[in-house]
C-alpha cells in the first residue's frame, strides 16, 4: 500500500471510526519505537496518513523506511476495516 | 464471552502478542470513558482479563455492566486474533 | 497556546521524546471522543501539531474548537516537558 | 516505590482520573516492549497496580524486573498526579 513518491514512502489507511484508527496508531507507535524510526504521520477522524523518510540521511528513502513500511502493512492486515 | 459470576461479568481475551492486546485495551478504554463506567481489568502479555461490576450499587452487576460488556465484545469481534 | 489562523485554531506541542508525545496524544484522543470533535493532527517524533476547525460548519472555527482547545491546553499543563 | 514482596516487585500508582492513568499505562507499555519484559498489571479507574516477576526464571525477581521497575518509576516522576 505504501508508494514511493517525493522521496518518501506514503500511504493512507482508513478505518470505520476514530477509535479503531487510534488503536492502529498505537500499534504503529510500538513498531516505530521498536525500530527506533519514527513516521511523519497525521490523522483526521478515521483516516491515518503515514509518510516515511530517513531524516538523518537527508530525507531520502532507506532500508529503515522499507522495514517500517512492511511492518505497518502487516499490522494493518490484522484490522477488519469494514 | 462474558459470564456472570461472583457478582461480576467476567471475560478473558487472548491475542497473538502484547501490542495487539494493548491496542484492544486502548479501544476498551475509549468505551469505558464514553460510558463513564470503568472496568477492573488486568493484563499479562497477550491476555486481558476484564471484570465488570457496579461499585456505587454495592458491587453488583447492573445494566451499565451489560452495556459495557456488549460493547467490548463487539470491539473484540473486529480483532483477528490468530 | 492555540492561535486562530487560516480559519483554524493551531498549536504545536513539544515533548522530551516520542513516547511522551504519544501518551499526550492518547489523552487528546480521549478528549476528542468525549466531545465528539476530532482534530486534524500530525506528529513527528517529539512534536505534535494540532489544527482545529469545524468541518460541518464549512471549516470555520466554532465554539466546539475553542472547547476542545481549552481541554487540550489543560491536559498539556499536566505534562512535565523538560 | 516498588517493594520486593512475594517474589515480585510490587507498586501502586495513583492518578487524578482514568485517562491520566491510561496515558501512564501507554508509556509503561512502550517500556515493556522495549525491554521485552511485560508486567502483570491491573487497573481500576485511577489506580494502576504493577507486579513484576520473571516467569521464565520460575517467577522470581531478576535484574530484568529491577530494570523495568526503575524505568517505570522514572516515567511516573514525569506525571503531575494532583
Amino acid at each position: 500500500m505504501f508508494v514511493h513518491k517525493d522521496n518518501m514512502l506514503k500511504a493512507n489507511f482508513k478505518f470505520p471510526n476514530f477509535t479503531r484508527a487510534f488503536a492502529f496508531m498505537t500499534e504503529v507507535a510500538f513498531l516505530a519505537e521498536q525500530q527506533n524510526h519514527h513516521p511523519n504521520w497525521s490523522n483526521v477522524y478515521n483516516v491515518v496518513e503515514i509518510n516515511l523518510t530517513t531524516h538523518d540521511q537527508g530525507n531520502v528513502v532507506t532500508q529503515k523506511d522499507h522495514t517500517l513500511a512492511a511492518a505497518i502493512e502487516s499490522v494493518y492486515q490484522k484490522y477488519i476495516v469494514d
